[in-house]
C-alpha cells in the first residue's frame, strides 16, 4: 500500500477520502446516499420481476435501471481513479461485487438478441451483491467474522462429515424406497437427504416403507443431534473471545515504572519490569 | 421523575400503590386480578374467531367483551390519574400497549357500518397484546434481556447478513426455477428461501429441477449452519454474564495487608500473604 | 424416611434390597429382567396396534400383555410391602408411573363392555411411561438434570414469550389470511404459528397473500433466531456447572496444617487456617 | 504394535511408508491420487443410479467401476502385506470400511443371477463409506472427536430420553387421531413424532382434530426447546477443552523463587514475589 503509492494529488486524494472514507462529513454523507440507491435499486429489480408489476411500470423500471447502471458505473471509474493501490481494490472482495453488480446491465447492450435479452434481464438480480457493501459499514461484523474464521477448520470438518452422512443416507433411502417411492436416482435421494438431516424438510419426497421410515427416522435424530455441533464449535469460539477481551479490559492498572498493563487481578509486581504496581 | 411531581394525595399514593405497586398485599392482589381478567379476555377472543362458537355464543362474548373494555378502560384511566410521571407512562412500552388494548373495541362504535365492524372485531385480537403485561411479574427476564441488549449489535449483523443470503438465494431460484416450477416472482422466490434457510420448509414451493434442488441443498446447508451463530453470540453472552456475577461475588473481599483480591467465599486468611482478611 | 420405619424383618429388607438396590448382584440381575419385560411390553403393544399384525397374532398378544400385568401387579405389590416409606414411594414420580403402567389392564376387566374395551385396549400404550424406569439407572442424567433446573425460571421466562409470539402472530395471520386460506380461527391459526416458528413446517396450512408470507416469513425468521435463547441457556448453566467442577478437582492441594482444600492455583498461605500450604 | 513388528524388509516399509504414511513425497501423492479416485468412483455410483444416464453410459459405467474394483483390491491386498500388525487393521474402523467397499461388485460375481445382480449393483453405493477416508487427513477432527467422546454419556442420556418423549407422543396421537387421520398405528405414529420432534416436518401425517393439533403443538414445542440440551452439552465440552488448552499454556511457568504459577505468556518478573521467573 505505501511502496506503490503515487505522488499525492489534491483532487484525487478528496475523492478517495469520500468514497472511501469515513471520517470527513462529506465521505459519511456519500455513503449513506450509496446504501439508500443501493436499497432502491434492488427493491426495483424484485418489483421488475413480478409480472403484473412489469405489465405497468417496467417501462419505467428500466429507465430507472440504466439510470442506476450508469451512476454506479461512475462511481465504479472514480473508484478506480482514487485508489492508493488499484490492484489491492480490483481483486478485493468488493471490487469485484463493484464489478458484478454494474456488468449485467452492459452484457444486455452487447448482444442485443431478444432471446439472450431475458436471461440477462433475469441476471441483472446479480446486483443484490451491491447490498453486501452495507456490511463494510458495522463494526461489530469483525469480531464475528474473527470468530468464524478461528472456527473454519472445525466446521469444514463437519461440513464434510454432514455431507458423508447425507449421501450414505441417500444411497441407502434410494436402495430402500426405490424410483417407485419417488427416490428416482441416488442424487435425487441425496437431495432428500439434505432436506431432511438439515430439518427443512418439504414433504415433496417422503418415505413410504416402514423400513424407509425408520431409516429417515435415524436420519432425522442424526441431523436434529448434529446441530449441536457446529453451534458448540461457534459458541466456543465467541465465548473464548470475549473472555481474552474481558482479561484484557478488567485489568487497565498500569505499572508506573515502565507503563506496562494487562496485569491480572492478583499481581503485585510489574510481569514486565518487577517493580511494585501499587505504592500503596 | 421527581420535578414534575405534584403535592402527594393520599388517595393518588393508595391507587398507584395498588395499581403500580407489587410491595402490598393489596397491590399483589390486583396484579393477580389483572392477570386472571386478561388471561379470560384473550380466551374470549380466541374463542369468538371459531365460527361454531360464535354461531351459539356469540352475543355472551360480545358482552363480556363490552365489560372488559370498559373495565380495562377505568383501569387505564386510574394508571394516568395516579402516576407520578404522566409522560412517562404514556410513552413506555407498557403505556402503549394498555392503551392498544383497549382502544380496537371502541373503534368499531365510532364507525358502525356493518362492514367496518367486522374489520374492527377482527382487530381486537390486538388485545392480546394486553398479555405482554405478565412479563412484568418475572424478575428473572432481566438476565435475559440484558444479554439480550448486550448481543443486540451482533444479532443485527447476523440478520443482516441472513437477509442478503436470502435475497441472493431467492434471486438465484428464481433465475433457475422460473415462474413454471412455482417460483412466480423474486419476492415469491424469496419468501422460499425465508421458508427454506429457517429450515421451516412448507413444501408449498419446491425445486424441481436438477440445479434447483441442488442450490435448494446449498442453501438448506447454509442455513442449517448458520443458525450456530445466534446460539454462539447468546450463549456467550449469557455465560460472560454468569462469569461476570461469579467474579464479582469472588473478588469483593481485599486483603487489608497486600491488598490481594481474587479470595474464595469461604477463605480467612489471604492466600498470598498469610493474614487475617476480616479481622472480625 | 427413619421415623416411619418399621422393626427390620429379614425378608423385608432382602426383598427391598432386590427391587429397589443396586448394590447386590441378586438387585442388578432383577434390574436387568425388568428392564427387559418392559422393552418387550412395549414393543408388545407397538405390534398391537398394527391391523395386520393384530389379525393374526392378536390372541398371543392379549394373552402376553395379561401375563404382563400380572407380574408387573406383583412387582407393585413387592414394592409396596418392602418399601421403608410407603408413603413416600407411592407419591413418588416412580410410584406414579409404576401405578399407571398396570392400571389400563385392570380397567378394561371392570368394564368388559365391547365398546370400552376398545379404548382401553388403547389406552395400555400409557404402559409406556414404564420405560421411564430406565432413566432411574443413568447416573450422569443427574447433571443435566441439575443445569435444566439451575435454567428452570428463565426457561419458563422464554417459552412463555414465546408462547405469546405465537399467539400474536397466530392472531396477525387470522386477520390477514382469514378462513378463506386455510386459517380457519385463531386458535387454528395459533396451530400454524406453534407449526412455524418451531420450524417444523408442516405444509398443512401456509400463507397465499403477499402480506401474509411477509408476516410469516417474520415469524419464521423470529423462530429462527429466538432457538438461540433456551441454547444459550443451558450451555451457559452447563458450562457453570462444569467451570465449578474443575475448580474444584485442579484444587486437590491439601493444607498440612488443617486439611483444608479447594485452594487457588497461585495460594501460598493456606485460606482457612493461615499456614503455608507447601513448604518447598 | 512393537512386541509383534517382524524383521523389517525394504520393499514392505517402503510400502508401508506410501500407503499408510503422510511423511514423504510419495506417501503424499500416494494419497491425493487415493481421494481423487474415490471421489471418481463414488461420482460413477451416483450417475449409474440416474435412469436415463445409465441407458447411455451404462456400459461404461460398468467398465469403471469394476477397473476401480480391481484398484483399490491391489491396494487392499498391499495394506494387508505391509502393515505392521496385520489384526489392529483388519479390525480397525478404516480396515473394515476399506473391505466393505470393495465386497459388492464382487459378490455380483459369486452369484450371476439376473435377479440378484441389480439388488448387488444397488448394494455397490455402500462403496461411498470410502469417502469416509478423507477424515484421516483432517487433524482439526480430533478436538472435536475427543469433544463428542467426552460428552458422550450425555448426548445417550439425552437421545434416550428424546426417544421415550418419541414414543409416549406417538402412541399419544395414536389415541387422539386414530387411523382415520392418517395414524394407522402406533410404529406410525412414532415416525410422525419423530418427523415433528425433530422439527422436520414433512407434513405427510398432520393432526386433523383439535385436540390432536393441541398435543401437536406441545410435541413441536418440546422439540423445539430440547435442542438445546445437545447443544448446551457439546458448547459446555468445546468451551472447557479450548479453556483447558489455554489454562495449560498459561500456567506452565513457573516462579523459582515463590513457586508461583499461572502467569501471563509474556511475564518477565513473578507477579507475586517481583523476581525474575526466567534467568535467561
Amino acid at each position: 500500500m505505501g511502496s506503490e503509492k503515487s505522488t499525492p494529488h489534491t483532487l484525487k486524494l478528496r475523492i478517495n477520502d469520500v468514497i472511501f472514507g469515513y471520517e470527513s462529513r462529506a465521505g459519511r454523507l456519500f455513503d449513506v446516499i450509496l446504501i439508500c440507491m443501493i436499497v432502491i435499486s434492488v427493491t426495483a429489480v424484485l418489483l421488475d420481476s413480478i409480472e403484473s408489476v412489469r405489465a405497468v411500470y417496467g417501462e419505467f423500471l428500466f429507465q430507472l435501471e440504466l439510470l442506476f447502471t450508469v451512476l454506479f458505473t461512475i462511481e465504479y471509474l472514480l473508484r478506480l481513479y482514487s485508489t492508493s493501490n488499484l490492484r489491492r481494490y480490483v481483486f478485493s472482495f468488493y471490487g469485484i461485487i463493484d464489478l458484478f453488480s454494474i456488468l449485467p446491465t452492459y452484457i444486455a447492450f452487447l448482444f442485443p438478441t431478444a432471446q439472450y435479452l431475458i436471461v440477462i434481464r433475469i441476471m441483472r438480480v446479480l446486483r443484490i451483491f451491491r447490498i453486501l457493501k452495507l456490511f463494510r459499514y458495522m463494526g461489530e461484523a469483525n469480531l464475528l467474522y474473527s470468530a468464524l474464521i478461528g472456527a473454519r477448520r472445525k466446521i469444514l470438518v463437519f461440513l464434510f462429515s454432514v455431507l458423508t452422512l447425507i449421501i450414505i443416507f441417500g444411497a441407502l433411502m434410494f436402495i430402500i424406497e426405490g424410483p417407485e417411492n419417488g427416490f428416482t436416482s441416488i442424487p435425487e435421494s441425496i437431495y432428500w437427504a439434505i432436506v431432511t438431516i438439515t430439518t427443512v424438510g418439504y414433504g415433496d419426497i417422503s418415505p413410504n416403507t416402514p423400513l424407509g421410515q425408520f431409516v429417515a427416522g435415524l436420519a432425522m435424530i442424526c441431523g436434529y443431534a448434529i446441530i449441536a455441533v457446529p453451534t458448540g464449535i461457534i459458541g466456543a469460539e465467541l465465548m473464548a473471545e470475549v473472555q481474552q477481551r474481558n482479561r484484557r479490559t478488567r485489568n487497565d492498572r498500569e505499572c508506573v515504572s515502565c507503563k506496562a498493563k494487562d496485569h491480572d487481578l492478583d499481581a503485585r509486581f510489574c510481569k514486565i519490569c518487577g517493580n511494585r504496581i501499587h505504592q500503596a
